[in-house]
C-alpha cells in the first residue's frame, strides 16, 4: 500500500513541509529508514538520528522541523500520530467471517455471523460472540462469557467463565481471564476452597498481554476500565478494579480487592498489596512495593539499583548494623553534653 | 436452589439464631446482600457493615451475634463455614461422562468411563484418567501422566510427562506441570542441556493456579504435598518439595531442590533460592527474598514500602554513603576520648 | 538400554577406572543410585555422598577419583559429560513424521514431510516447518513463522507471527513468542495502540521455558542469540537483544530495547529497565534491579535477604530516619571543633 504525504497530512491532521506527491509505502525507525519510508521523532533520545535519516519524511513536533533534512509532517503528538498512520498502513488482518470446521461451538452459544471462529477453538454453551469478533486458534470461551463487537482473542486465550469483554479489546495469547480467585479458608484439616462466584468485567478498547491472568471476583466482579493496557504475565486478583486508561507493565501483581485509579502507570514487576486504594494519576517505578493507600498523584519508588556484589554486601552489612551506629551516636551525644 | 436456615444449621454444624424456615437462595457480601441472601462476617475489617446488612442471615462468630440485625448462623470459623455452604449452593459443573468427538485419545491411554474429555483435548498414550475426572478444552495430558479420581484440568492445561496428580485436584487454565527443569551444563562451546528425567508428584486436594509452571525433577520427583494451594503465575523449579497445606500466592518463584515445610504461607512475588530448607509454619511477606534456610516458624520480610520518588532517592543516596557516616562517627569517637 | 562403561568411556572421552565390561542401564543421583546406575559428582556440595554411593560408576574429576568407592569415569567437566551420557541413554521421543488428522494446516503452509504435526495443532498459511520438527498438541504457528530443522514446540506453544526459530530449538509449553510489544501512545482521549510491525529472530539451540513471553519488535526484530537458555515465566519486551549463550532464570523481566551481552547469567526474578546495554559475562543475583548500563563483567546484586518481620521493620524504620542520624553527626562534628 502506498499513500502520498499530502493525503497523510489531510487524513491525520498534520502540517506538511515538503512535496505532497511523495509516496510512502512503509514505516521505519529514523536510523534504518529507506527512501520510501515514513519515520517519526517523538523523544529527545532519538534527536541525534534526525540529521542523518534517509526517510522520505518524518513525523515530528514543530520545534524539531527546522532540523529535519527531509520532508516532515508536523504534529503536536508525533508518537500518537505515527501510531495512527502505522495502523492505517498495516491494519490488523481482516476478519474472515465464519466458523472453522474444526472449531467446536456449543449448541446454545450465540455467535454473530460476522465473527470468525478459528481452528481448534471452543465456544461454550451460553457464550455470546459479537459482530466481527475473532476467536483465535486453540482459544476457549467459557460459559457466561460475552465478547463485544470487534474484540479479538488471539491464539490460545482462555476466558474461563462469567467474563464480559467490551468492544475492540485484544486478548493476547495465553491470557487467562476469569480463573478462580485465590480464596481459601484455613481449618484444622487444611484449606477449604472458597467458591469464586463473581465475574470479570472488561471495558472497551482494553488490551491484555500474553500469559496474563485476571481472576474473577469472589462475589461481585473484577473490573478493568475502558482503555486499560495490561502487558504480559501480569496477575490481577479477585475483585480488583483498574481505572480507565491505566497502564500496567509486565509481571506486575495485584492482590485482591485493590482499587486502582484512572491513568495510573505501573512499571514492570510492581507488587501491590490487597484492599488498597490508589488515587488517579499515580506512577510507580518498576519493582516498587505498594503496601499502603496512595492518596496523592506523583511518582513512587522503593527500588535499590544493583551494584557489584561485594560493594552491595558491604552496604547491606552496614544497614544491618544501623542500630549500632545509632547507639554510638547517642553515646557521643551524651559525652558531648 | 433454595434451602432453609434450619437445614443449613443442621448440615453445617451452626447454631441458628432466627427463623429456621427462612429460605436462602444465594450468597452475597454483607454490603450488597439482598433479603434472600446469606452473608458472612469473618474479620474485624467488615464488622462496620454488619449493622446495616439486609441479608436474610449472616454466618458469624458467637461474639458478633449480638450486633447482628438479622438472623445468624453461629460458627467458630465463619469463613470456612461460608465456603462449605457456598460450595453446597454453587457446586462446580457436573461431569458429563464421555469423550468429545473432537478430543484425541491415544490408543493405549486408559480413560475411566466416568471421566469427561472435552473438545480439542489431547490425551497421550500411556496416560491414565481416573473416575469422574475432567480434562478441559485444549488441555494436553502427556505420556506417563495419571489423574486421580475427580481431578479437574480446566481449559488449556498442559501436563507434559511423568506427572501424577492425586484426587480432587484442580489445575487452572494455562498451568504447565512437568516441563523440563532448567538444567544446563556450561562448556567452552556453550550450554549442554541436562536431560530432566524425573517427574512431578502432586498429592490430593491440590489447587494450582492459572499459568503456573511446575518443572519435573532432574532425577527423582518434584513433590507437591496434599492440600497445597498455589496461585497464578508461580514458578516451582525441579526437585522442589512443598509440604502439606502450604499456600503460595501469585508470582512466587522457587529455585531448584528447595524443601518447604507444612502450612507455610508465601505472599505474592516472593523469591526463594535453591537448595534451601524452610521449616513448617513459616510466613513470608510479599516480595520477600529467601536466601537462607529458615529454622524457626514466624513471619519474615525484606520489603521496603514505596515512597514518593524524590524522598526515596534521597534515602537510597544516604544508604550508599553509610560507610562515610560510619567513618565520621569513628572520627568523632577518636576525638572524644 | 544398557551400555558398558568401556563403551561410555570411549564415546564420551573419559578415562575409565574400573571394569570396562560393567553395564549401565540408567542414571541416578549419588545418594539413590542402584548398582546398575551411573552417577556423577560435579560440585563440592555432594562430595559427602560419594563415599557411600552404591552406583555402578561415577563421573567425576580426577581430583575426586581416589575417594570414589566404585568405578569412575574421569572427565574435566563431569556435569556436561553426565548431560551428554544421559541424553544418549534417554533420547527425546523420536519424531513420527506426518500430520495428525486432527491438526489443521493452512493451504499455503510449507511443512517438511519429515516433520510431525500433532493433534489439535494449527499451522497458518505462510508458515514454514523444517525437517524433523515437532509441532506439539494445541500449538499454533502463525503467519510468517519459520521453524529450523529439528526444532520442537512442545504442547500449547504459540508463535504469533513473524517468528523465526533456528535449528534444534525447544519451546516449552505455554511459551508465547511474537506477541505484540507493549507500545502505547498517550493522548487526551486515552492510549493509542502503536502497531508492532517487527518480528522475533531466535538462533540455533535455544531453549525457551514454559509460559515465557517474548514480544516481537516494534520496528525491526527482537533477537535471541544462539545457545541462549530462558527459563519459565520470563518476559522479554520488544526489540531486546540477548547475546549468545546467556542464561535467564525464571520470572526475569526485560523492558524494551535492552541489549544483553554474551554469556550473561540472570538469577530468578531479575528486573531490567529498557534501553540499557549490558556487556558480556555479567552475572546478576536473583531479584536484582538493573537500571543502568553495565560495562564491567562480574556479579551484581541489590537484594536484602529476609529477616523476622519485627527485626526487619526496625531496620526499615532506622533507614527512614537516616537523615536524622546524619544531622546528629553533623551537630556532633560542629560541637567537637
Amino acid at each position: 500500500m502506498a499513500i502520498s504525504l499530502g493525503e497523510l497530512a489531510t487524513r491525520f491532521d498534520c502540517e506538511l513541509r515538503g512535496d505532497a506527491a511523495t509516496e510512502i509505502s512503509r514505516v521505519a525507525a529514523l536510523q534504518n529508514a529507506a527512501p520510501d519510508a515514513l519515520s517519526f521523532l517523538s523523544g529527545a533520545a532519538f534527536k541525534a538520528q534526525l540529521g542523518s535519516t534517509r526517510a522520505a519524511a518524518v513525523i515530528l513536533r514543530e520545534s524539531d522541523a527546522d532540523d529535519c533534512p527531509v520532508a516532515c509532517l508536523v504534529n503536536d503528538n508525533p508518537y500518537a500520530c505515527y501510531a495512527r498512520i502505522a495502523d492505517f498502513l498495516y491494519p490488523p488482518p481482516a476478519i474472515v467471517a465464519g466458523v472453522h470446521p474444526q472449531a467446536v461451538i456449543g449448541d446454545r452459544a450465540k455467535v454473530s455471523p460476522t465473527a470468525e471462529i478459528a481452528a481448534n477453538a471452543t465456544v461454550s454453551d451460553d457464550a455470546v460472540i459479537g459482530d466481527e469478533c475473532f476467536v483465535g486458534p486453540g482459544s476457549f470461551v467459557g460459559p457466561g462469557c460475552t465478547l463485544g463487537s470487534r474484540t479479538r482473542l488471539l491464539a490460545n486465550v482462555t476466558l474461563v467463565r462469567n467474563v464480559t469483554l467490551g468492544q475492540r479489546c485484544i486478548m493476547h495469547p495465553g491470557a487467562v481471564i476469569g480463573s478462580d480467585g485465590f480464596g481459601n479458608a484455613m481449618t484444622p484439616d487444611g484449606w477449604v476452597k472458597v467458591p469464586q462466584l463473581g465475574g470479570v468485567c472488561v471495558g472497551d478498547d482494553v488490551e491484555i498481554g500474553a500469559n496474563t491472568s485476571i481472576d474473577l471476583g469472589a462475589l461481585g466482579d473484577t473490573v478493568i476500565g475502558n482503555g486499560v493496557r495490561i502487558d504480559n504475565l501480569v496477575h490481577i486478583a479477585h475483585n480488583c478494579q483498574v481505572g480507565e486508561h491505566s497502564a500496567i507493565a509486565a509481571q506486575c501483581g495485584f492482590a485482591g480487592s485493590t482499587v486502582i485509579g484512572k491513568r495510573c502507570m505501573f512499571g514492570g514487576q510492581v507488587g501491590v498489596t490487597g484492599h488498597l486504594t490508589i488515587c488517579d494519576d499515580v506512577i510507580f517505578n518498576g519493582k516498587a512495593v505498594v503496601s499502603k493507600n496512595v492518596t496523592r498523584p506523583g511518582r513512587y519508588s522503593s527500588v535499590f539499583p544493583c551494584e557489584p556484589v561485594l560493594e552491595w554486601n558491604q552496604k547491606v552489612a552496614r544497614f544491618r548494623r544501623l542500630d549500632k551506629l545509632a547507639r554510638r551516636i547517642s553515646d557521643l551525644e551524651k559525652n558531648s553534653t
